[in-house]
This record gives structure tokens, sequence and C-alpha cells, in this order.
């Protein structure tokens, strides 16, 4: 059996347990205090170009929407976010949880279009109601987004110049940051991700580390008094090492660059067997996670020897079946899938 | 100048202020606890047809919906609305602010369908992901819907039993309720409504009491602790008599269905004037709001003798202007219409 | 029987009635946007001395206290209060469930003392893991306090002190303030309390109001966007005239403390009735209500005719009886008690 | 320089990095779907003697306690804890954050005790305002707790003895677990604390792990959508297999018993220097935490070598300075701090 089920079925890229092993006995303070986590933010703050940015290590990808999300909102405020985003579906109402509204806009493969965001704010404000509704107040995406697609240059450009214009922070959930950047269709670098928002975050969980999502406060906005606010949300790691000396090591000579790449040439190459095999794309995916859709009797054939991910389930009842490949998808994982 | 802005613009009817002059230097305990609230109950549970039902006073209408809604709501559950639901619109994310999403359901014309409802629950449940997810614990309603519209009697009965299948309580927002019962589309009595929710509460502000909304928990199945949990949200009223001695008059001889009817019959005639003046309707309504759509120009001149609402923007930019009536509209206001 | 078991056993004052009444069919704008409403926030800027003070309607004592408190603090907040007061003790919670702690300070018979208080705050700047506790954010006082005593004006200089000195807003609950301005003790005045606190609320509810408490932030320092965070804690009222009129009507020649001055005359003579039959105190207070020890046959005794309020229980056993005067005792009510 | 500033300055027990790197390229499932957390729930519920218990991994402490206590409580409810527990000072609010109040009650050397309880739930129940408050719906006590004392198994068994008559589960944070059970004083095993409580958890974070910590529901009484809940607070760990096979490593051979007994001895010859140097202690303490007062000029020699905590300040001015072992002191760290 080999699997494709998603990009977190591995433990850690080895270079990261090796440093967790050889930096094991040192004592270190907690709570992101030690060097390691310092060496992670420099060398965040340099790969992102932004000498003022505030790069803060939190463990998980719902943990930290939910994190950044209620310590920037305001009490009158809610953020916007595409209806298929992971805020919006899939974080069992985690932005609920702490007093806010996801304020869903109907979204094209999983991104928010510059104009329609403008329309819904204008409409917003024209509304003579609006102080009986919740306050836009933040715009929430995905990069890659939630199906796999990106969003070019031009358009999170676009995205970018109306929260400009409404004062609204723009937030970018980089879950899998490296897979979309590393992507062959993308045309945006990480420096421009962070030109263009106000908050992102690299995420590690999927990209090669254990555990571990790194927030990038670009403008050196990042909420007063955090450390406590994400302790009051549980959301504090006591051994902040584990979270530094992963970050530090997917950040020195390139690693989670490199890394994500693999992953994206191990995805070129699942396209091409899903290509040879016949089997019907559900949508076109530039990144890291391919869908496709499948019979329950396609599926039972497939499941014999792979272990894939039902994502969904298609208007014509078929399954979304998703394949991932990522950072530790060999070859030989292929040729299995190529033989099924 | 005329007022058909909405249907709170007067104080109360006059026999409650008469009650409330009467009754005002009466000692009676607080919270709650006096004989003309135990009175109101009463009389609410006999015209429900309900005897086991428990019925609560409380102040608002956001009020309401936010405290019946978080207590009956589990940790892991929203509530299902339409998009256009008083809870998904206008309340600045009062539901949200308790903890809990509302899981915005597409309706027509303010309504949710049974069949859709039904779909969304399968696809929820055959979801493998709905662990991530929130579970639907509750389906909204409100009678008359925001736009004015009602649900038939066989329409509740679909969507009452699709909730039953599901093991779902169904809570029915009756901010206008009177106006829905006397409509002359209505098939449905209270008793009705009393039969197939699980919860529903009868609008006072804006059917002739100064504030107040009566929740009727139908099957006896009020929160434990409810008084406590009313507290906590800051919405118990120490002088709960102001509450019970104003449901107490509406109850009595039938006062509340009937200062319902002539809303009703008032809004009759407006549909008249509506139509002698060429004013395009948005939608049919068959209840005390109407909507129009009308330029800034036409809105312009009516404004120099009617108080209206602008209720919400059309897609053609035209604004979609609301006109209410209410108990304590009279003929001499629609002549005022007539004449503009 | 006669009643002395709170301020709140009576409607409301009859003035209140009358121009309830009076104004009954006006047409009017809803949510606090009428202008009896301004015409009582404009009366109340000019009774405390401050041109620029926001004066705020909302309906009861514990929605105003979780409203103004969490609307100032900060998400890493809690709000410092002694541990007797009313939103410590007496709120079911409210102030938690709005996400924030009350970090309780033992108090001297319902009082914070500003030495104890700046001994807090310096313990908790000094101490090395403040980050992970709960930051003191505000500080909440009542005049008079829930027992009944009063904060001399050197008192309140001394705690205002305290808090300017650590950029804290202090708040004071005057839920009975009337009862406390008039006492025989008070060397305060409205004035003092404008000047000396950040926010305050002028009891409606217990003073005269058939419900309404009147919020004033003394230094322009209303949140932003309040009536939207008002209507998110579902306390914003649609037809606000009821809390306007009242308002109002209480500020118009002196009728709040006229009536608070009455309470207090008859809160003497109750002393004296007290002094006269024997009973012991629990302790002194110059307000409306007097605590006193009984027993249970004593409270037997007294219940024949008297209608009282366990307030407590005292350490021996005994149970603590508060009997209330309010702006509706009269004489005959005293009499009563004094034939027991 | 040597730490003794607390139990988690070091990474992992060796031999759990060993295991997470054996295991590291294997394909698990994600969100403690894994067999590595199948073997570890069974271990652990084998040693605790509860074949029915469930058992749930979570990542932190804080986050621990605000997930067991805001799943456990019901809405009315809060947690009844000593005034010195983690959950009422060092949480940043975490609970309250949840909606809930923590019910301080003062302790005597970190404990409650089971007569105050007691005292505490019979005034609660007979203060005849006690819907105004809120309800005492669980205990929390710690295990060893903060300042490091320990409950008898007769003190443990009063206090389960006054939870059992009042229907109120017994919750028992364990952060420190293994060092309590350990300690040359406790007379309790892991199978009379799952016996007498109704939760707890196995504190990994301070007793050998990256992370971690295991709960315990003694009696099948995990909430509902337990795993839902745990996602709705951010603390869903997506790679479940860092906290499952770390904890099947602890449990395995009993490592996790091993390892805090090593700490223990470590500790008792550290309570050795401490006399030997005439230290004085600010309490005695059976566990691997000794609290000793110092001047700043004596915290200035001691820091020229060993870091330590500033844990306190002592009434007279002087600092509690905190000095931990764990299961990764060695003796050669003794050695430094005896030649200090």
């Amino acid at each position: 059996m080999v699997s494709f089920e998603c990009d977190y079925i591995a433990g850690a890229h080895p270079e990261i347990i090796k440093r967790l092993s050889e930096t094991n006995l040192e004592s270190l303070p907690g709570y992101g205090m030690d060097h390691y986590t310092a060496s992670a933010q420099q060398k965040i703050r340099k790969v992102c170009g932004c000498p003022d940015a505030q790069v803060e290590l939190l463990v998980g990808g719902t943990q930290t929407n939910a994190v950044v999300i209620s310590t920037m909102l305001r009490d009158w405020e809610g953020v916007i976010a595409a209806d298929s985003g992971h805020v919006s579906v899939h974080e069992s109402g985690a932005i609920e949880y702490s007093g806010h509204k996801v304020l869903a806009l109907p979204g094209k493969d999983g991104k928010i279009e510059a104009p329609a965001l403008k329309r819904f704010l204008e409409r917003f404000y024209s509304d003579v109601t609006h102080d009986h509704m919740v306050f836009p107040g933040m715009v929430y995406i995905s990069y890659p987004t939630e199906p796999g697609t990106l969003y070019s240059k031009s358009e999170l450009e676009a995205i970018s110049e109306v929260c400009r214009e409404y004062s609204l922070p723009l937030y970018l959930d980089g879950a899998r940051l490296g897979y979309g950047l590393m992507s062959r269709s993308s045309d945006l670098t990480i420096r421009d991700i962070a030109r263009l928002t106000n908050v992102f975050y690299i995420g590690g969980t999927k990209v090669g580390a254990l555990c571990g999502e790194a927030v990038v406060f670009t403008k050196g906005n990042r909420p007063e008094h955090f450390m406590t606010s994400v302790k009051k949300r549980g959301a504090l790691l006591a051994k902040g090492r584990l979270l530094g000396i992963q970050f530090d090591t997917l950040f020195t000579d390139d690693l989670y660059f490199r890394i994500s790449r693999h992953a994206i040439d191990m995805a070129e190459k699942l396209k091409d067997i899903i290509r040879e095999k016949g089997w019907e794309p559900y949508m076109d995916s530039p990144t890291n996670q391919q869908l496709i859709l499948m019979t329950e009797k396609e599926m039972e054939a497939l499941g014999k020897k792979v272990v894939f991910d039902r994502w969904g389930i298609n208007d014509d009842g078929r399954t979304i079946v998703r394949l991932a490949t990522s950072w530790s998808t060999g070859e030989e994982d292929l040729e299995v899938l190529r033989e099924v």
C-alpha cells in the first residue's frame, strides 16, 4: 500500500529529525524565547524581505487562523472569506468560537475575486442598516486555495488594492505555501506575498514539519500583548524549541522551497498518470493536490493498493477523490499508483 | 408627515399603557415571578393549545434569538438559517458572539425549502470530513420572513418533518407573528405553529408592545437553569412585570390577533395605493410590509410627506423601499400616502 | 402586607407613566434615534457638567456591566472588582461570558481600597510571569456598593489617582446612584463622579424607571461602533423611546434626585424603627438598603406582614435580611413595619 | 551554566527521539487515528486499571484545561479551583475565554480542603439568590499542586466524596503527575487517581515529552463529538502521531514512572544542597520543585552559574526562587549548584 491521502502522512523531513535529535539535551528557555526560534524568525524575515516583520510560531493551521483572526478583528467586525475557505467550512466553527462571523463570499475555484470583493464592500457601506450587521474587518484568502488553485500576481495585487482602499488587513493562509510558490504556474514569490498582505503564515505541518506554522506580521503590525492572547487561546507551546528548531531547519539552505519543489515535481508526474489512466479530473490543479472524480467501484479498485482521500461529493453523486503528493512522496509511490 | 418606516414607530397599544398605569404601584416580585407574568404564560399556553409548554418573556428580538439558539445548541453545533434570515444578516453577529456558526442555506423569497434542507443534511452526513465541520444543530425560520413572505402549512409541515427525521429542533422567529397569522394568505394557526415547531417566539415589540417577546418551548423542552443562562447573557429583566403585564394584556380578549388583523387590513389598502400609484413592487408580500423599487428622485418626492425605510439595494441600483403598516396605522395615514 | 424586599417592587414613578402615555402614539424612529433620547442625553451631560460626554441608554444593570466592560477591555485584559462586587458574584458569569476574567480584590464593606489596589497592580507588574496572567484592564466599583456603603470623595479620588497612574479606566456601577448621592453621608456630587471616573452609569431600574440605565462615557471615550457592539450583545432596544422618555423625565426638574432623597428619608426612618425594635444590624448602611441579622423564627414573625429579602447568610448561621426603601416607599409602609 | 529553571528545559527523553526517528517515514493517518495513538491509549487504560476509560491526546497544559473544562461544564456552570490553581492564575484567562468563571476557593499550600469545598457548596445552595450566580459545575485540583504539594489519599478521597455528593465531576490536572506519584511522600497510585476522579491528565510536556498531555476520561464520560470540540478550539493536531508515539513510548516499560522517579531522586539531593547552603525554603515540597526565598543579591550570586525561575514575590519583598529537577537533571548539574 502506498498513501496519497494527504500531505501530512509522514513525520518530518529527516533533516528536522536530525536537528531535533542533536539539540535535544540542550537547556533552553520556554515559550519561544530560545535562540533557535530567534534564528528561525530572523531567517524568515530575511527570506520575506521584511526586516521589520514580526514572526510568531504556532502549532497548527486552524489554531493559527483562529489566533490571527480573533486578535486582529475588532469587536464589531468579521472576516471575509471565500465560501469554500478553510475558515468557512473545515474548522468546526473555530472563528465563530472567538465570537466573530465569517462573511462568506461566493468564490470561484476556491478564490475570491477582487471585483466581487469590492462590490460586497460597496454594498455593505451603502446599506443604511449596516450598523446592524457585521462589519467587514479583514480579508482571508488561502494560497494555494483548498482545491489547489493559485492566485496570480495580478489577482493578488487587485485584492490587496481593494483591501488598502477599505483599510482592511489582508491575511493569507499558507498552510501549503511552499507547494503554491513552487508550482510551475505561480508567478509569485514569498516577497510578493509579504509585500501584498498584512499577515500570512508559512505552513510547516504540510511542508516538512511535524507541526508548526510561522505567522508573519509583515508591517510590524503584530497585535499588542500577542503572547498573552496566544496563551489565552491555549495555543502557547511550552517547549517553543520544537517549533523554533523546525523552522530554523526549514529556512536553512532553502530546505522549505527545495522540498516543496520536489512535491510539485511529483505532482506533475501524478498528473501524467491520471491522464494515462483516463481518470477524470474534477478541476485542474497546479499544485500538489489532484482532485479526480470516481465511482464507488473505481474507488474500491484503487483502494486495494492506494490510500486516498474522499475530498467531497460531486453534483452527480461521484466522489471527489484527492491524491496529494508532498515532500515525502517518492518515485516508487508513483510507480505503485501507475500499476493499479 | 406620516410614517410607514417600520412597525415599531409608535409606543404600545393604548390598552397596554392603561394596564401599566393601573398596576403601576402594586408591589410585585422581580425577574418574572409576578402574577401578571404567570397569567400571561397561562394564556399563551392556552392559545397555543400546549398545556405543557414553557413560556419565557424576553425584551427584544435579537436578544431572544441569541438566548434561545445559544442555550439550545450543543458545543459542536450551529444553526441552519436562510441566507436572508435575521440571524444571518441583521443581528451584528449576535449568534457568533455566543460561539456558534450560522449555517446559511440559500433561501427563496426569504424561505428555506424542505428539499434543500434535506439535501444539505444528507450532504453533511455523507461528507467524510464532517467531524471537522460545524454540525447542524437547529433550524431557524422566520414567520413572516424578513421580506414578508409566509410558509404555507404544507411547507412548514415538510420542514418540520425533515427536522424530526434528523432530530433537529425547529425554531420559528415570530417577531411579526401576528401579522403573519392574520394575513389573508395564511393557512396556519398559532396552534399549528406550536405543534410543528420545538420553540418559537411571539413578537411583542412589533405587534403592540413597548418591548417584549414571548418564547414558547412547545414540548416542555426549555433548557435547564434557563433563568441563569438568561442572566448570564444580560437578558434578565429586573421588573419582569413590564413584560408580564404587556403579554397578559395582548392575550386578553384576543387583542394580539385583533390588532394584527387591523395591520393586515391597512396593508391591503396600502397595496391598493401602490397599484394606483403604479409603483413597482420588489416582490409580492402577503403581510404588513410592502417592498417597492424606487429611484432617488422618486424617494425624494415621497420623502416630503412620508417617512419610509431604505430596506436594501436592488441589483439595478434602485432602492428597495419598505412601507410597513402596524397595529397603529390609521386610515388617515393611508390618505396622506395616497395624496403624495 | 407591605414590601421592603428590594428597590424595584413598584413600576415607574407616576410622572414617567404619564409621559409614556402622553407620547405613546407619536411616530418616532427606533434604536435611540428619537428626540426624547437626545433630550435625555443632553440633560444628563448637563447635570454631569460634561459637555463632551457620550450618554448611552441600556435596559438593565447586568447587561450594562457586560456591555461596558467587554467593549472597553482589550483581549488580554480583565476587570478588577471587589470580591463582593455585583460583577464578581451576582451576574451569573456575564463578564466571563464575554471572555474576560473578573480579577477579584478582597474588599472591605463592599469597597476597594486604593492602597490595596495599588499593591495589586505593583505585584502584577513585578511578577515576571505576568504575561501568562490576565492583565488588569479596568477597575470596577459600585456606588453605593452592594451592601450599601459609600466611597467618600477622598477615597474615590485616591482610587481614581491609582487608575490614572496605571492608565486604567475607572468604571462606576451606579445601579442605585441616586440613593448614594442623596445619602446624608455622601460628600460626592454627580459632577465629582463624572470627573473622577472614565465611565459610569446612572441606574434607572432601581430609581424610578420601569427599566433603563444611562451610561456616561465621561471623556468622550465611548468605544467605536458602540451601537453595533450593543446589538451584537442582544442589548439594543428597538423602541429606544422607552428609555429616552424615562430618562428625559427623570432628569427634568431634578426628579431623579428628588425621589432618591425621598428614599433616603424613608431609610432614615427605617433605621429608627430597627433601633426601636432592637433588631441587630449586619452592618451600618448610609443608603436605602438596611441589612439586619435574623433567625428563622424572627423571619417567620416578620414575614407575616412584611415582604423582605434574604440577602445572604451570616457566619453564625443567621440570615442577613435586607429591608430596602425606594422612591415608592410610603410612610404608611413604615407604619406597618413598626407595628409587626 | 546549568539550568534548574523549570522542568521543561530539555527536549524529549532520548527514547522518544529514537522512536520518532525510527517511525518518521511511516505513512500514518492524521488526527489521532494512527496505530501508535491507539497503542498509547490502550497502555494508558491498562496502567490506570480503567478498561472503559477514554484517552485523548492534546498538545499542552493550558489547552488541555480549557478543552476539558469548557466541554464538560454546562452553560450555567463554572469550575471551582484553588485560588492559586493554574487555571485561576497562570492561563491568561483561558477558562474565561470559553465563557466560564473560575470559582476561586482559598487554598492551603495550593490545595483545596474537602471541608471548605463542602462549606462552599452548602452556602451556594442555601443562598436564595443562587440562580443569579455561577453554579459550581466541576472541581479542579492539581497533583502536584502549583507550589509542589501533594494531596494524600485520604484528602483526595474526601474531596472525591464531596464531589460525588454534589454530582460534580472531579478533574485533576496532572501536568507533573509523574513527579507527584513518584514522590516519597505520595500514598497514591495512578489507579487511585483514576478511581477517585472523573477526568485527569497525565502531563507529558514536563515529564519527558516534547509536548503532549494525555486526558483520561475515567468513567467513559468523554463529551460527545469531542474531536469536533477540540478542532473548534484550535487544539486538534494534524499529525497526531507526534503525540501517539511519545505517549506510547512513555508507557512502554514504565518509562514515565522511571524518569519521574529519577527527577524525585534528584530533588531529594537538591533539598540536601539547600539545607547545606542554609537557603531558606519558602515551603516544604515533596516533589521536583523546590521553592526558596532569596534577596536580589543572593540571586545575583546564584545567577552567575545557575539558571533559575523567579516564581513569585514573598510578603517580605524577597523573591520566591524555584529550582526544579526533571527527568533530564544529572548529578553533574547538582554538583554545579553545590559549588556556587
